[in-house]
Parts: structure tokens; sequence; C-alpha cells
């Protein structure tokens, strides 16, 4: 055993989706496309000092099922502290990242030699069983701007990237629920996100990602008025943005935010999937 | 147009591997396993002068097919230039670098708005047509420590990953012809390589990876006497190395080489695959 381990999990916005239910939840998940970020969250794993497992996230302990699906799976009680550089329930996949950063940093300390794919799909079923996510995990194992072309964990997935990198501005005005919107019908948000994807497959840019985020968070019903009134002005300053899924967050490319007036968090796309550090 | 866009790609050792040849080659390959590195090839493409494409690498021209198959297969002519860290020849995986450098970058310069799965099935298939290679472009694409699964070109091919990272030292003595070893009878090869890949698969640790990538190479029997003899005295300063497939070069993991009082190489594992700069 070792006395701890951390691990980098890249934040990660999604433009669009569509929701695959299974009853399996490593088989579930979602389509879709996003941008994985270079802000993230560090995560430290390190043998717990009694019986019970803790999750410290940016000083303050919380409770995250994910995490404790998690650690459960693996037999371990330990202590997880977090680092985040990006909202919790804003559309940034930090529980997919608490997840996925508990389950690479444990197995390392635990020495539970459990393979990549293996490691992932834990950490993806767990989110799922959570709701709190369908595709965060499986994009933030992977980098760069992952196209879930088929749902589910990386045993039964399939996965395509948009070969590009980019500067990405964010802003944040609250919190959405990911298992509100997912418990209610979402016929009308899975059409409108596989049109999307069959748009970005067809052409896989920058730009027609963008496109099709804007489209996707239109006919999914899912903006709400500052997230319109954002997306506008970034417009009317000819620059790109769209809605992040699950928050009441703006990302754009570029300036994009800046240039229509608002100081936003600055970061990039994010070359690789998360790792030990 | 863009007037150019550079990409790094990881080096990438193969601790061991069976061969699996087909008619198509971007269902050939080989599965295995191998480090991707810190110490690449940055390669940087733009629009030729006139109608001829021009590889230069480290500042001399040369004639690389498998680059000169990607570029064809774009339909572009282009100026490649590539800055090595690493040596050609000797097992590092500079010409599947080459061609997967330059799949991404021309396709970014010359807009092809081709997805990335396309871009490194490209590469894969020109790197094995050319037999210069038969796994190293899907591993560089990948980045981390890729285990190979199923041989191919990300549309048919089965990957994982040892969840670690390490330091690894290096020393090179000269070079091994990749298209010589394959054209031999690679049965016993081939044997040697699923029975270390089954040895990996049953425990994916850096560990099982290096006593199965030394009893390849032993069972293989691809080991030179200059080779055995360092790898004989990495052991003896109670280090793990290996040989490098396919050139005569020692690798070790952390300290290996330097304790056993060699002067090496260091770099570490790659966390990410190839990308654009």
């Amino acid at each position: 055993m070792r006395d701890e381990a951390t691990a980098f999990v890249p934040g990660h916005i999604t433009g669009f989706f569509s929701a695959h239910p299974a009853s399996d939840p490593t088989t579930a998940g979602s389509r879709g496309a996003g941008l994985t970020l270079t802000d993230g969250v560090e995560v430290t794993v390190e043998p717990a000092a009694d019986d019970t497992s803790t999750v410290v996230l940016d000083g303050e302990t919380i409770t995250v099922e994910p995490v404790e699906t998690v650690l459960e799976t693996l037999e371990v009680t330990a202590r997880v502290e977090a680092d985040s550089e990006i909202p919790l329930g804003s559309g940034f996949g930090v529980s997919g990242a608490l997840a996925l950063g508990t389950v690479l940093a444990a197995n390392h300390v635990f020495d539970r030699q459990l393979s990549r794919n293996e490691l992932v799909t834990i950490a993806h079923g767990a989110e799922v069983q959570a709701e709190t996510g369908l595709g965060d995990v499986v994009a933030q194992a992977h980098g760069g701007i992952p196209i879930r072309l088929e749902p589910g964990g990386p045993l039964v997935n399939k996965l395509d990237a948009i070969p590009s990198r980019a500067r990405v501005e964010y802003v944040t005005f609250g919190e959405l629920s990911t298992a509100e919107v997912l418990s209610a019908d979402t016929d009308q948000l899975s059409a409108a996100g596989k049109q999307a994807l069959s748009n970005v497959v067809e052409e896989p840019t920058l730009l027609s990602f963008m496109y099709a985020s804007r489209s996707f968070a239109r006919e999914a019903e899912l903006l709400t008025e500052t997230v319109a009134g954002v997306i506008g002005d970034v417009t009317d300053a000819d620059g790109q943005a769209s809605m992040a899924m699950l928050g009441e967050s703006v990302f754009a490319l570029g300036t994009g935010l800046s240039d229509a007036g608002y100081e936003p968090n600055v970061c990039a796309t994010h070359p690789a999937g998360a790792f030990l550090k």
C-alpha cells in the first residue's frame, strides 16, 4: 500500500447529448460531444485513518455518491481530498472528475491492479447510477474534444474526436440538477442530440460543434433567459458561444466572452485524459 | 488554408508484440504493449512552395514512405519539417510519429475536416503498408502506457492501458530493420507476444509489463549480445530493463540504467496522445 496518490482530471463541458438508459449502468450512457478543459480537479487519495471514508472538496467535507460507490467497488476506505478549478453542479463534470480521479488514485494507493478500462468503467457506472452524469467520465478519460459515438463505459462505447484545440472561456450563473433534467421526458432532447451528433460526425470541426451545440440547447428547450442573453451577446460580438450541459453556464471559443464585455474564466482544451501525477 | 500547423507526437517503445497481417493495411497491425514517451517528434506542415512535397528531419531532407502516403491520401503537397528528440530506426516510433504528426497537422493546414479516428487510420495504414511499424501509430495517438488488445487502426482495434506512469531511461546502440524482422518467419515471435500480452492483461502493472517484455525479447530471439549485456547489468543493479522493439536499444524504469553505470537519455511516460500545438 502506498501513502497516497494524486490524479488530475480535466473538466468537461458537454455541448449536446442524447440519453441512452440501460439496466446495466456500465452500458448506459450518452452520445454527444464536448470539450475537455485544462481547468479540472486534482484528487488525492490516502488510506482512511479509521473505517470511514471521507471526501473533502476545496476544504469542505461533502457527500458525493459516485465517489462512495467507487470506493465500495474497490473495497477500500479512504480519505479523498480534491481541489477543483471548476464549479460543482454547473456543467463542468466535477462529479465525474471526483469519481474518475478517486478510482485512478485509489487503484494506485491500494495496489488493486486493475486496467485503465476497468477503472473508467467503475467510475462511469458509479456516475450513471447516481444520475450525476452520463458521458463526462468517458470524455474525461479520453481528453481532447471527444465525440461519443456510442454510449456506455469503455468496454462497450465508441469514441472519436475533433482533431483540434482551442482557448476556452466560460462564465457560470448557477446550478442545474442533472438528475432532474434526466428524470423528465428526454425524447425531444435526445432527438435534438442525435441530429447535432450527425452534423458533427459529418463535419468534425470546432465550428460545426459550436453550431450543433447552440441548435441543441435551443431545440432541447434547456436555455434559461440569462444563458440565452449571454450567448446572444457573444454572437453580436461575432463570437461562438453555447450552454454547458447541464449547468447555467456559457462557454465560448477564443475570446468570445471577453469580446462581449464579460470577465470569464479562461482555459483551453486539454490534450490528455485523466492521469496520475 | 492556414500558413502552417505543428503537432507533437510522443515517442513509443514497444515492449512486446505479435504480428497480425491482413490484406487491408488499416485492419492489419499488432497486439502488444509499450510506453509512450515525453521525448517525441514535433512535426510542422506548411503548403509546398511548388508541386513537390519534401520532408526534413532535424535539418536533413529524407524520404519517409509513410509520410508520402499520408500526403497523397490527403491530396496535398506540403513541406514537412520535423524535430526529433528520439533516434530513427532504433525502436522509438519515429516513422510512426512522422506519419501521425503529418496527418494531424496537414488536416489542419489544408482544412480537410477529417475526424481524429480517420486521421489515425490513414497514418496507421501508411505505416503498415511501408512495413516501418505495426502498432506505433495507434499507441502514439493514445498516449500513456497502451495495451493493444486487438490489432489494426482505430476503427477496428481495441485498446486498454496500464494506469500508471514512470520515469524512463534509454540507451541506443544502433538500428534494426523492422521490415526485415517482420518479413522473416514471425510464428515464434507472435507466440511469445501472445503469451506476454496474456500476462499483462492478467496483471496490468508496470512491473508485469517489464517481466513480460524481457521474456518476449528472449523467447522471440531478438536480443543482440550488446542489448542482453546491458539488460543484465541493470538486473544486477536491481533495476528493470528490456529491449525496445525494434531497435538495438535498451529502456529501463526509474533510474535503472543510471544505477548500472550508464549515461542514458531520461524522459517519462507521456499522459497524452499526439496533439496539435
